[in-house]
């Protein structure tokens, strides 16, 4: 195999953590010659712009296909999902990786993929430029919520400090992904806190997003990225639960623990992730899926 | 002189900078045998008890007074505004320090205090254990808004990874005060939201915080820290006022900007603090308050 066409795919919804490492690998992938192209769907909120606009798309027919922060196929957007048994190479922090792809680099103890990327790049003689060391931070940055989440190492802080030091400017970075929001997103924290509900003395929360809710304040998907860790950040909550309304009628629902086992309580609905932050998709009236949901989480609260 | 009782001042409305810094220089000096007293004013919220449950008080006649993260004595508290003239040393990362003290440690690239009296310790011989080290966290963590504000540097992550390596539960600390968010405190964030207003096509932001708010919902002092950079967090605003309403009925002004002199625009108020960060008192009206501070910014946008 040549593995001199490269395709690199991202999951739905792509993130932070998965623009940031397509992106970087792109890039450094060019450096050394290779031809390569990164593909994502939907749109990005406007942040995304910084790393985005450097991109420039090429066409051609791959010979060599690389996944990364996908942890199963399911997970490819429909423009891609016809690509998910031909995937060559998974690169992946996700320890429920299903091992779809032909060889696989899952590094569970990573908080990001963009970590690994990282060292991927540097295995093979890539240099971290402040654009590819940009894509990284943002990377390491939005899945560790800037160093705030549980997930936190001490290497990511080593990291940030090396990525800071190579140049990368992550004051303008934080300022783009975390201390700015859209007015879009101001006004839909509002609807959400309204619309905030507990269950079992406070240490169940849910917050839902409507199709609805996205319209009225013109919220674009990235817009309310994080948004799910929200619930679980009130004090005496022990599971955090956002319902979020699909276009089809379904509900994709996010689950962020602190002690429970998120992945396990997604498993009964066909999801998965990781310990503490993890999803699932459910059909049927946000009031049924609550109280599933409330059944499951006191059964693990039990255990 | 014996430098054998010496007495740690903090400012007024301590924040976690100050109350990490003094526990920590407090511990740190114990350990050699000195006979320390930390002193703050106000009720703290419940995640400080993770540092305060430790430290046991004690009286004495002091021989030596250091304050730490106080910029100028009017920021005493009422409590030890009688001492205000007879500091021996002021440890501190303000730019603007009034150079009140007879010995001054000030540091201003610093981003929080906490990090010089990390150096402090360091320098005297003394351990910095993972009690310690978690007061110098929070300072620094807390100071840096988890390392999103642009006052985070290289040496702020390298330090993160040295405390977390020496022992120090960052992800506990996060979660304290990162992550968990008082019932009281979502309340309130959602009276602030409703409340927020817009100037100059939207590039200057206000939030009010008024006495009825805080007796609504509970909040302590301690539990609205930090909610003065929401205005500023809004897309395309270039500086965010909070007015907070005092006890005595006058308005504590906190500014945050990205590019405009917050220390300059406080200045004309008698205030003062860091470039992008800074807070003043006024009395008046609210909106005769925003007034004079939007005519201000406008003066300093045109600059």
């Amino acid at each position: 195999m040549e593995m001199d066409r490269i395709l690199i795919l991202t999951h739905n919804l792509p993130d932070g953590d998965a623009i940031g490492s397509a992106l970087a690998l792109t890039t450094a992938l060019r450096q050394k010659g290779k031809t390569v192209r990164a593909t994502w769907s939907g749109e990005l909120s406007s942040c995304y712009k910084v790393l985005t606009d450097a991109y420039v798309d090429e066409e051609f027919e791959p010979d060599y296909i690389v996944s990364v922060d996908i942890a199963g196929v399911h997970l490819l957007p429909k423009e891609t999902k016809h690509l998910g048994d031909r995937i060559d190479l998974a690169i992946d922090h996700h320890g429920t990786n299903s091992g779809f792809a032909k060889e696989s680099l899952v590094i569970a103890q990573s908080a990001s993929c963009a970590e690994i990327i990282m060292d991927v790049i540097e295995a093979f003689g890539g240099t971290v430029t402040p654009y590819i060391g940009s894509c990284i931070y943002v990377g390491l940055s939005t899945d560790t919520g800037c160093f705030r989440f549980n997930n936190t190492t001490p290497e990511c802080h080593i990291r940030a400090a090396k990525l800071s030091l190579l140049g990368v400017d992550i004051a303008n970075l934080n300022q783009l992904f975390f201390e700015q929001k859209a007015r879009a997103r101001i006004e839909i924290e509002r609807l959400v806190l309204d619309g905030m509900e507990f269950a079992d003395d406070g240490r169940i929360c849910f917050i839902t997003i409507t199709r609805e809710m996205m319209e009225k304040t013109g919220c674009l998907e990235s817009d309310i990225e994080g948004l799910a860790s929200l619930p679980k950040s009130v004090e005496g909550v022990e599971a955090g639960i956002t319902l979020r309304e699909r276009p089809n009628g379904n509900w994709k629902i996010s689950v962020r623990t602190k002690f429970l086992n998120a992945a396990k309580i997604c498993s009964y609905f066909g999801g998965g992730g990781h310990t503490f932050a993890a999803g699932c998709e459910c059909s049927g009236t946000p009031f049924d899926i609550k109280v599933a949901m409330c059944k499951l989480i006191k059964q693990e609260m039990s255990n």
